[in-house]
């Protein structure tokens, strides 16, 4: 009952025969169409294997495959998700910079500050879970889901910012964790010492650039020589920061009724530097006699009682002490709520106090505390802002979470969340707490060399600066773990290939030699040593590592991809695009030169990639992108057709193949790219006889020896292929039904139908003029190059010579552009263009002359020509016109005596030998018929002979094509018009008009 | 002999006849071809009357038409385009803040500065001639150059900013008049006065109000009174600055031999504030006694010579005086070369003299010459860019000129390569010559009370400060007559509804309502009442303006239409994409929030514009783009087929039309934009039968009939008509041809051809069976909505109901995604997706179960549903697998008891009443020939029976067609089969994959 058709023995010998029963509709497809249960099964193991990244399987280190079988992902949210995400988000900026930023900008700005950040990060995790959460998520964070998503060209400049940002983030842990070892733990190991008081700066720096470079080193070994070590202390790292944290809430709920004692020794308003001198006081009574303090030697001569001597400013402030921590009770949130920012050099000064305003010595301000950097709100953002980076620590252990797409949103938020708290109620806790000089006091100067917030904490400071102390250093070896396997993961997918050296590793699986890079970029950090500069560079690199988060997920939302559907639903585009912004705008804010120098790194990434031509198929958004916008572009343009400004040439080049599938004429292809000055569309087309449903094997391959040929000839543009059963109807088809939208051809470019008069079929010209007749029905311009064999090859370069225009009816200027767009290409650059145009009897030659002249200047025309060669090719064109109606009065007389007889067209055949009276000798019939046929001929014959006299030399001859005949009996007289009409000439080229206007003299 | 065919008297007679013989060959088509003289002689007559703008042509003022007719266009590039550029360039900014610039930046920034913002109008200048050559430039200036190269979105956008930085320039000239006015000619005419010096500023700036509004209103009621004054002053004003230029170089070459004699009083290095003392020391002798000077009553008791009372700084100090113009040959350029960037409030100090440090008392600081604002780079660049504005002023005369097209590149490029040299040469004068503290001293307090510039010039500094006052006036007044203008303009273009009062005018012509908006924006302007506030809002608005100078440039070069051929030659896109660039780095610079402000607005109009929908066809270069966009994503999609992950379903929907070409089954389109939730493309095609000569008009009446079906059902899509002499070829040709490089249809929409078995004509399923055919052979994926009448429309909704699936064999997923696309449109979303599938006798059914849990799971198809219904629905599908299964066993039975004889097919036939056994029984010789078609039509009766029974209340039934039969006999079969399979159901979708996948569990 429980599985009725489990290995039911009655059934099973004809188990065959069921299958075949079942399936019999679709018996014929089974081996490409699979039975449902079988492809199940096989997807289902497939994905139990390969949980985590294929393309990370190699990374595996051969020892550990060796130690034991992969284990099975078993991971919860808070273990594999949350933890690690607190941990990395957690860092040395709360301990050694919050309480200092709360001072210089005021609670109200710190709480801005954090906001923006925290609601940056929290934006960015919100588009994070539904990419991680679209499917499987191969192993590899930030790098494989951007690459996945957004190609490989910004998933390669997105995966080095972030491998940047990772890299700087580990010389800042390390520089921090030297700042609380040199400050606060062994001041005494400094190595260099200031020789007075502007000098301590720059020797506490060279201090931090030696303990660092040395702090560095010895990290790099150790993560060269065992990570499971670093591992295994994770979370006694992690404790650290737990402790730490608690102790300053204790610390600061206990201020709320024993406020710790901290004096601060104030002169006037100004903050004292609190271990120069012992007593906070100007004398000190001593065996009853008022003697000078350690206080009053400083500022005065030593030893003597009388004030002439003293410091101005000294003398005319009392000296005072306040407390230095009043606790939360005491009211202080109020003076601290505003902002503070000072100068480089300023004194820290309260406000409150009485002062005397005088200046006081220079010598003597190194006894007051002041600010080390000059302060802006801008600056504190770039600060503060690796303090919220971390959200990736939990989608890069994809792999070994049991329900990754439920971890990964749930842990990376709620991590987000907890961090955020923590940062808002500090802020809150360090205003009401603690003294506004305190606070803005960086290094506690006067606190004697105490970190601010381990004299906040409970039950000693010492928990803060151990604490804070050995999680800097574990933040900075996970940093510095981290780097090279990432560099690793973006050399191995081999899309920057100087890289690749970075992807192999020693035998056990250790990159060594990005850890080797990684150490050297770190190093540059560490020469920098103000942790204050460090800080916003990292914080560049993770916020365009953000940026482009945001924008994968937002992309991918808006392109509506039926495959992407997260798992987790609450993201929108708006979200994304919100995020985006915010990461945009946090980078301009913290530093816009920073933010335009990483963007140019990443930029020149972008780029050499692109170069370097990645062909990765990862079935990226942006592929999906370009699907969407040529779209989006296509139906934007089906407005209606364009401006007269706006036309191009839109070729639809019409190609006949032989029996073996091979170009016949290959030089049409040739010509169109010549043209492709204009960047219009080319579509290639092509027909073959035959049966669609046999022939789609020949019509691919047809297809492929077009796209081939377009290649060598280089030209850009569509190949489409049918099969008709007649030639004629695909013709008329790929007229009909080329391009698509807006993006239509408005032009066919085909060959002459050469050997029309000797073959025997009078389809090979039917076919022709049909062709005609079909673009002129559709409104097409029409261009017939006639011995397009003799059209030269894309590596010939004219040097001289002239286009020849015959311009005899306007036809929307076809023949003005093209001599231009050909002119665009650099075989026919050095050509001249001359028009010759046909003035009738009645036409006023001079005012004509001055009429061309005009229109051509402002159709900007013969630009390329000086004025002189203008002028005589003017002068030409007018003694052209002269001849040509000479020739024309000439032609008068002929007709006046000609009567075509049958002697007189023998005649005049054995003149010219050429074929021009053939048809009109042959069919006498004709003759009386129409008088209209003998007339074009006549005019044929003239204009040919004038045109090969003006134009015997010229490289191209450009000529309007006559339509065709309205009677379908006129075709061969036609085609024997068009044959004498460009007889003797060895290129032309027919041009026949759309329709419509395209070219104009207006801007 | 020298026009021998002009009226020939002996050809005029026959001149009918040359003309028909002559173009014989053309002869049919004259019409609508045209000869080329008369086409010559019309386009030249015309755009002699047109010179300027046909849309301006209302513009000019009645009165002015009486007056006289128009005259022509005379002027040369001196008077019309070099003098305008100069007189517009040259500025206040020269007089009034260039010296301070010098000051603060020093010599050096201060030349960055003056080249940056040069090259940046330099470029633009650039960009703008060679927009300017290309063609006829209607008058209008920058905003017709841009509208009409860049659409109306961006002109009208464009034009605003222009208008408004103009607006805004008028304030800032009324402002730099008022500051001479009050500052240097008439102080005593200050209405309000500063009670103590920490309230200086503040009634400084309400006297700049007061008598700015006061100034800007005469001005106004001048414009609105008489234009034609103004124009004539014109020459006075720029006789102004170019005296007042010459006079500072005369000054500056006098001082390299005769410094003139200023004195600048220093306490210690503090600069002292000239005119509130008599003598620069301490004491005076006076009567032989040594008594305290003003200068000593100032600092200490009045009239008491004891020390003890006196200000700290003052008694440690010595008073000095220096020479603040040291002159060309002094070497003080040394000493300007660096910066010197001031905070607010700081004291002007000169470095290189001696001073006690001493602080002084706060009451005493009026005394001395400190800054008024603070000071940086990117301020200065800001407050300094209006000079370099003011290049369109040529181009905005284009209507007056004779040769345009040469005159305003010329004539332009003169005009800033002049103000440049003059400005370059002014910075290194002015730091040549002045001191530094002078420099820096912005309203001369230091010189009493005089314009620093002003003493350096020669003869007299009244020749600065009155030439300086008028010239300012007058750019004010021209500002203020061109702002309404240019508004007027931009409202008679219609794309700014809100704006349409402003294109009215008075009966003269004046645009009285632009004129009162520009009053009051300027008002605004002057409210803020500080020239260095107001500078850098205009510098905004003009650099956005001149962004998209540039941008229109390189759009057009790049895009290479063919009808962008400028004649003036020396533009590049990378000099256009420069200037852009530095446009858009120096609004960054000089402001980022005003940057993002001034960009904000303009985007907003750009929306506004493009939300009203202006359909301008300008043919812009915007539209131009969208071409080139279309076709270069194009291109960059013909790589290959897309990934899985990027499949989307892009149709082509064949759709059948009656004979009054109306559509068939419009619910076709209907069920087409309901699956668009992919976004992909849709093609919808369609055949008419004849001659496409002849059928063009139909053609096209097809075509318009679907697309208005197409906007009705909401399709957003291409449209293919194609005429074929048969409608099968025609659909074999939309099959093959439809769509362009990559983007092409993946998937055919056809309907059920309804009518098959009652037809005479065979055809009408052989069309059908072909299609299916050729899909299958094309690689398409095929869906054949049955009953498609009964499908719903797009405003109904379902409320509940069920999508179910039939998966029957594995067709590459397109079953699993059709119901997710489905269920994105709104008809659909309530539905619920089920999904039967058949288990085979060998399949495990409990692995079977959790394998498709795991696998719908890991798609994450069924996110809508809940837990409990997928859990419900899995029951019911594991049930459902039982059912059939049983079923199969009960069919087994059943077949071996079967022997298909002709009375129990009659049989058969009554149970069921149905047409299925018709054939079979009709043909019995089929029987034995056939046992294979017995089997399916045996399993088209159980699946049908089993679906029915499931699913008989789904909304939607989607199932897998089976392929047609390899043998053309079996094709009538097949429609019998696929009429089984899906009877009794109400809304069928047969869905036939195309050989590939289409979903994918990967992200």
């Amino acid at each position: 009952e429980d599985s009725p058709f489990l290995s039911s023995a009655d059934a099973a010998n004809k188990k065959s025969d069921y299958y075949d029963r079942n399936l019999a509709l679709f018996e014929e497809e089974l081996d490409i169409r699979p039975k449902v249960s079988s492809l199940l099964s096989r997807l289902v193991n497939y994905t139990n294997i390969t949980q985590g990244a294929k393309e990370h399987e190699e990374e595996e280190s051969a020892e550990a495959s060796r130690r034991k079988t992969p284990k099975s992902p078993n991971m919860g949210t808070l273990m594999g998700v949350y933890l690690p995400c607190l941990q990395n988000i957690f860092g040395v900026i709360l301990f050694l910079r919050l309480t200092w930023i709360v001072g210089m900008a005021g609670i109200i700005q710190s709480l801005l500050i954090v906001l923006m950040c925290c609601s940056c990060t929290m934006l960015t995790a919100i588009s994070m879970s539904a990419i991680a959460t679209n499917g499987v998520v191969p192993a590899g964070g930030a790098y494989f889901m951007i690459s996945r998503s957004l190609g490989p060209e910004f998933g390669g400049a997105v995966g080095l910012c972030f491998y940047l940002g990772t890299t700087f983030a580990s010389a800042m842990y390390i520089l921090g964790a030297i700042e609380i070892f040199l400050k606060y733990l062994v001041p005494q190991a400094a190595i260099f010492h200031a020789t007075d008081h502007a000098g301590s700066d720059s020797a506490m720096l060279n201090n931090m650039r030696v303990y660092g470079s040395i702090c560095l080193s010895l990290m790099a070994v150790v993560v060269f020589v065992g990570v499971k070590y670093v591992n295994k202390l994770a979370s006694l790292f992690l404790a650290c920061v737990i402790i730490s944290i608690v102790s300053i809430y204790a610390g600061a709920i206990k201020s709320l009724t024993h406020p710790p004692e901290f004096p601060i020794c104030m002169l006037g308003n100004r903050t004292l530097v609190r271990d120069r001198f012992d007593v906070c006081s100007k004398t000190v009574i001593k065996d009853n006699i008022t003697v000078p303090s350690q206080l009053w030697d400083r500022f005065c001569l030593p030893g003597n009682m009388s004030s002439t001597q003293c410091d101005d400013y000294f003398m005319q402030n009392n000296v005072t002490e306040i407390q230095g921590i009043p606790g939360l009770g005491s009211g202080i949130i109020r003076e601290n709520m505003w902002g503070n920012y000072q100068q480089k050099g300023e004194i820290l000064q309260k406000a409150g106090l009485h002062s005397v305003d005088a200046h006081g010595a220079m010598e003597n301000f190194g006894m007051y505390v002041s600010a080390d950097i000059a302060t802006s709100f801008t600056l504190l953002v770039g600060i503060f802002f690796p303090s919220a980076t971390g959200i990736m620590a939990g989608s890069n252990r994809s792999g070994d979470l049991r329900d990754a797409q439920k971890s990964i949103p749930v842990g990376t938020i709620l991590a987000i969340t907890t961090t955020s708290l923590v940062y808002i109620s500090s802020v809150v806790l360090f205003g009401s707490c603690i003294e506004g000089v305190v606070l803005r006091d960086k290094f506690g100067d006067a606190v004697r060399k105490n970190l601010v917030v381990g004299t906040l904490s409970w039950p000693s400071p010492w928990v803060i600066v151990i604490g804070s102390f050995f999680s800097t250093v574990g933040a900075g070896l996970q940093s510095l773990t981290g780097a090279p396997r990432l560099l690793q993961a973006i050399a191995k997918d081999n899309i920057i290939p100087f890289l690749r050296v970075f992807g192999h590793g020693k035998s056990n699986g250790e990159p060594t030699w990005a850890l080797i890079l990684t150490g050297l970029i770190a190093e540059l950090g560490i020469l920098i040593a103000s942790l204050d500069m460090v800080a916003p560079i990292l914080s560049m690199f993770f916020l365009m590592c953000y940026l482009f988060v945001n924008l994968a997920c937002a992309v991918q939302t808006l392109l509506r991809t039926p495959n992407w559907r997260p798992r987790f639903r609450y993201y929108h585009w708006a979200l994304s695009f919100l995020g985006m912004s915010m990461c945009l705008a946090l980078m301009f804010i913290s530093s816009w030169y920073y933010a335009i120098v990483a963007m140019g790194i990443a930029g020149m990434i972008y780029k050499y990639i692109e170069y370097q031509g990645a062909e990765k198929e990862w079935g990226d958004g942006i592929r999906g992108l370009s699907l969407s916008a040529a779209r989006y572009a296509l139906l934007r343009l089906e407005v209606g057709p364009p401006h007269t400004k706006n036309w191009r040439p839109q070729l639809l080049v019409l190609l006949k193949l032989d029996e073996d599938l091979h170009v016949k004429y290959p030089r049409l292809l040739t010509f169109a790219s010549q043209l492709k000055a204009g960047k219009g569309l080319t579509i290639v087309g092509s027909v073959i006889q035959g049966n669609f449903l046999d022939s789609y094997g020949e019509m691919q391959a047809a297809e492929q020896a077009i796209k081939n040929m377009m290649e060598i000839e280089r030209v850009k543009g569509f190949c489409q292929v049918v099969v008709a059963s007649k030639v004629r109807e695909g013709i008329v088809h790929l007229i009909q039904s080329c391009g698509l939208g807006g993006m239509k051809h408005n032009t066919v470019v085909m060959g002459w139908p050469y050997g029309w008069r000797q073959s025997e079929d009078p389809r090979a010209w039917k076919t022709f003029i049909n062709t005609v007749r079909c673009t002129t029905a559709a409104h097409l311009a029409l261009m017939v190059p006639k011995n397009v064999s003799f059209y030269p090859s894309n590596h010939e370069r004219f040097t001289d010579g002239n286009i020849d225009v015959w311009w005899i009816v306007h036809d929307g200027g076809m023949l003005m552009l093209l001599p231009f767009l050909l002119k665009q290409h650099k075989v026919w650059r050095k050509c001249k263009m001359r028009i010759f145009t046909v003035a009738q009897m009645d036409d006023n030659s001079i005012q004509m002359k001055k009429d061309l002249a005009t229109f051509l200047y402002q159709l900007r025309i013969e630009q390329q020509n000086d004025r002189t060669l203008m002028m005589e090719q003017r002068s030409q064109m007018l003694r052209q016109m002269r001849l040509s109606s000479a020739e024309r009065q000439r032609e008068v007389n002929e007709e006046e005596e000609m009567t075509w007889t049958r002697e007189k067209c023998e005649a005049e055949r054995r003149n010219r030998n050429n074929h021009k009276c053939i048809l009109l000798c042959l069919s006498p019939s004709l003759h009386s018929r129409d008088q209209s046929n003998v007339r074009r001929m006549h005019t044929a014959v003239k204009l040919n002979e004038v045109i090969v006299n003006r134009s015997h030399d010229a490289r191209l001859v450009l000529l309007n094509m006559p339509g065709p005949p309205r009677n379908i009996d006129g075709d061969e007289n036609y085609m024997e018009f068009l044959e004498v009409l460009t007889e003797g000439l060895e290129r032309v080229l027919l041009v026949r008009g759309g329709g419509r206007e395209v070219i104009t003299i207006y801007s």
